[in-house]
């Protein structure tokens, strides 16, 4: 059986919801340079949330794919056409109202998968607020590059140096994961040599265009390919799925 | 080249959005009976929204796969597990962020797909409230089962009278209209007969549980056919595409 | 005794309130063509409201005079002089305050009489709000024109036909019971024949002046009168006096 | 013709609106001791603003009757049943909308007439609000009690010390006013002697039940009279038209 | 030891919080003439709460030193650079944060001491919202200017007549207790004579700027001095002293 | 003359906000351990920015000094009494409404110096939604741990080693800037050898009491000395320095 909610019946979800763990991917729209989707961030928490799913007899509710605001170091920020960016208050409200919902479902174990560096902060506000509300409740979020064995790291990160998780956009870590997850969508052949010249400690508003590339690659993909995709993929669920072990008592 | 935002690059969506037109389709996460996945009106928005660009040179948007509350006798209310409803609130901010974001890339004709029949109000507010603050900009909002002929109803409702489209939850045109678009969804094992007995013409809070049917379908779906469920798409579709064609003077 | 809270003392309230019925109507401010006053929907409502009380011994709450936004097929939009809309989130806290203030007296049985189409989705947001946080009690919601029985449909639209319920906007029905509860301020006169011309099946902003007829009349009111204001009220009070009875249990 | 917006057509308001001056009263719904009905505020605002309104060419919008949350001391506060309090968001959104939407209709000049003293922060917050986006409109904003000559008040406070508007809750003005406007509301033969026995000078929350009276009346209202109504009435409609005068350059 | 809980470790505060009293001063940032500083807000109200946390054995919670906004003739109004004000709900939520946050550290008994005249309402609104939620726990809240004794008003305004609360802004009370609390603070020469001319019973917005003294100082603060001071703060700390001692059963 | 907005007057004030540089620090009231009081993150942003503004002749404004909830391991989470967090919406006001009243008094270049990680997110949602406002005026956010050299953090962390920030809790950096900042607040004799033992790379609500020391200390605060202090606050302060003088072409 699916364990996509969307694709479920409410029968199949009766199910499952009690005793089962719900996952819940977060993404964004936003740009992605010029070889990847604007849903990269939606393509792989979804993607990560299948495999946990599968791993731990879990449902996959509905991803949310508008993501907080891009930020220029971290994703380009407003400059690209293409990126859909929430105001805090409705991605919190957001977030609050799907868990909430879950809940009320009896819900009991939910996972917040995220893949979107700029969303953590309002996740954990939404949650913060529900938890309080519903303190019987567990729940767990977790970003995916927070949950990678350093083996995993230093094999894709093998000739080029790993730039820090916020240049990390569109680059070696992501491309890999796109091409893994979908590789259709992945327009190789129109990437190019790009990134960010020079890191500030700060931030500038409104935010200046040239610290940012035009291209919107914040760092080399060069060496990205399918097989380092799926080892990150496989890495990142296996991660998660000691996460879950742990804090929910479950296989 | 794909119409749909979420599997373009930036730079795909840059060469359309000032002169094109872009759809977002807006779903629910809802029950719809023992036959019919939870996300049917998620399915046939964005399904009508890719037809609709294609005809029309449009790109679509994320859809927006959460909706605001089920409504008992439209849709069976706070009783059926896998139901997640937004409230107003939110669902209003999150529909005003998208649209706003879409006006800050210069986009100029937008037409929103509504799949779900208590979205429609909060769609509206926050329509009404952007294009207030951008008044230049031109926003439809057409929900599908207004845009059918009479000629097609008649073929659909050919056996089973039309039960009006408040009960017509995961009935005839919901069951076929999935299966047209993702007919690997749809468990015509598990359809049964079944159906509101008596409508009520006021609204009861806490909703009485009695009045819902306890499998979740609000009428029958009896002779529901990817045939008709085509018939639908290519008719609706043609009358959105008119839409277009009168209110943007776009081909 | 008075059924109008506004007419009682809070000593001769306390008496009815936790026992009775405590009866909100809900109207708005806008234009209702050339020959009607601006408060018709509150004149109606309240109108009703006190019918109601008057046979099942409840109270009446102040009326809400101010409602939400105006549609141009359903009110004329935002072309007219006089037409004071309340955004969504305005009105749903309006209405929830009221309620919950009710609560907090006490007050168990509640009944909303809506006389403003646009209104409905949002007292129906703030009542599903309040109903969560106090599930003992019973809040009911009923638009006026949900409550006619056909043989008065019959008898009223016998020259003319009815054209649905969003173009009834100043023309037979509001016309007539507004002759029938305030015919001091019903400008027979002034009364042109007009009507929408085409109904569109989908919603554009900004609105397009030109689809509201200039008057604000949205259908012909010719043959309105004091008597067919008079079957209209009898019979909707005594189809929501029976609503009373089947959901309060009380006479 | 009338002043009162409620009872105008929209072509009766669209001939006032862009010279004349509109009024907005704003009540309350609240307790007034066991001889005069919940709706002092609104009757003495609404009918302060028309007489307003008769000498200066004014149109009364209709009246806010529900205002912000009684305090125990100058209302009673939330003791007692059919006090129905506003959140302070609710009102201050009702207002601002109110003011907005008739900024829209192109009215250039407003008098908000407060009757209720809990009112008043949060109509001013509203009002400043507005005030900052739409700076080319003049709004006023007067509670009643502060524009009494000296002469009046010695003469309507003659036999009984007057103890402050606060206190003045209920007692002789209010009795006065309510006897002049609406006479047949104002149960003088339940009128009792009874007041506040202590004045503190602090706020407690919760608040404690054995500082107001069980009457609800704060002051004595022993020696209140129609004619000290109409004295009271004429000499405030006079100051505000002295008001409007000033500030609106208007007769 | 300290009883302010900006210098406490959070041990210290722990031995103090279930048996002793908070007390939450709450100020501005406010024009107050040219020879106080823009803090004399926060400066008195935080200087009274730290003498009446000595004497009650209470621990004083960090000062909330911005306000809501000045009014023109209670503190000036928008004309004067360093003026900073909050809105209404800002402010409304700031106080309701802290106050709920001394709760969830199981505080029971909370003094809030107002410096500012504009705050008041929107502080007792986010005091009433947190105690509805948390009826066991008192809370008061007093305005300094209100525990005055009449033989210390009589000492203090010796030369000078008093000039009424709202505009005894920047003059003797404030400029008097400036002195005594931070008497570096207060630049004596550039005092001149200053005064609002005329009180309006109303308000106007926008604001106009001819009703304030273009010094911001409202009234005269010549007979200002350290002593007066002194005998003002010890006169209002015992007075709150004996509240405390009323409300709290606590010495 | 000083540079702390609080201890002007509002002419001083008007003097610099037009050519000068505003700066607004940010803290909290948080926990630190045993040794250190609640407000070391106001202490030290505050500190600093006064070291700034004498190197760049601005104005400090007052610090806001509650900030966004405590996170377990950067601050200990909701365990410790004293630690008054504010919900995420209350900051983002707050912040954006002192902005917003700088901008509108002509100030053109504001500098926040953040020092309480958690904040962050919410600052900047703060700063963007003004920013897009107020195009015209540039805003830099910078946490201080993120302005120093690297030589500078070689000799703090001489002995021990650098935990990373989020563990630099009320450790040698914050220990070491308090001390010189304020060494009258720290209690060295309290000091105890503490630290978190398990770093989650995961977020689980209600937050595990398990995973937080009891002391509250996250890393070692053993080498900390008030020299280290001295170091680090003249390093970050020259740091800042560089940054107004490339952002705002300023000395």
């Amino acid at each position: 059986m699916t364990c996509k909610m969307q694709e479920m019946t409410w029968q199949d979800f009766d199910e499952i919801r009690k005793e089962g763990i719900v996952i819940l991917p977060v993404g964004s729209t936003e740009q992605h340079g010029p070889h990847l989707p604007l849903s990269v961030d939606a393509i792989i928490s979804e993607g990560l949330a299948v495999m946990i799913a599968e791993k731990v007899r879990g449902a996959v509710a509905p991803t949310i794919c508008y993501g907080y605001k891009s930020a220029p170091l971290s994703g380009g920020g407003p400059f690209f056409p293409g990126t859909l960016d929430l105001n805090g208050l409705t991605l919190m409200n957001l977030v609050g109202d799907v868990l909430e919902e879950l809940i009320r479902d009896q819900v009991k174990k939910i996972l917040i998968v995220n893949g979107h560096y700029e969303n953590e902060a309002f996740i954990l506000e939404a949650v913060d607020l529900i938890s309080r509300k519903y303190p019987d409740v567990k729940i767990v979020e977790a970003s995916w590059w927070d949950q990678i064995s350093q083996e995993v790291m230093d094999r894709v990160f093998d000739e080029v140096p790993f730039p820090g998780w916020a240049l990390e956009h569109a680059a070696i870590a992501e491309t890999s994961l796109t091409m893994f997850f979908r590789p259709d969508l992945v327009k190789f052949d129109r990437l190019i040599e790009d990134g960010v010249e020079e890191e500030l400690t700060y931030q500038v508003y409104p935010a200046p265009k040239e610290i940012v590339p035009k291209s919107g690659l914040l760092a080399t993909a060069r060496t990205s390919s399918l097989e380092k995709g799926k080892w990150l993929a496989e890495d990142i669920a296996e991660f998660y799925k000691k996460i879950v072990l742990k804090e929910f008592n479950k296989s």
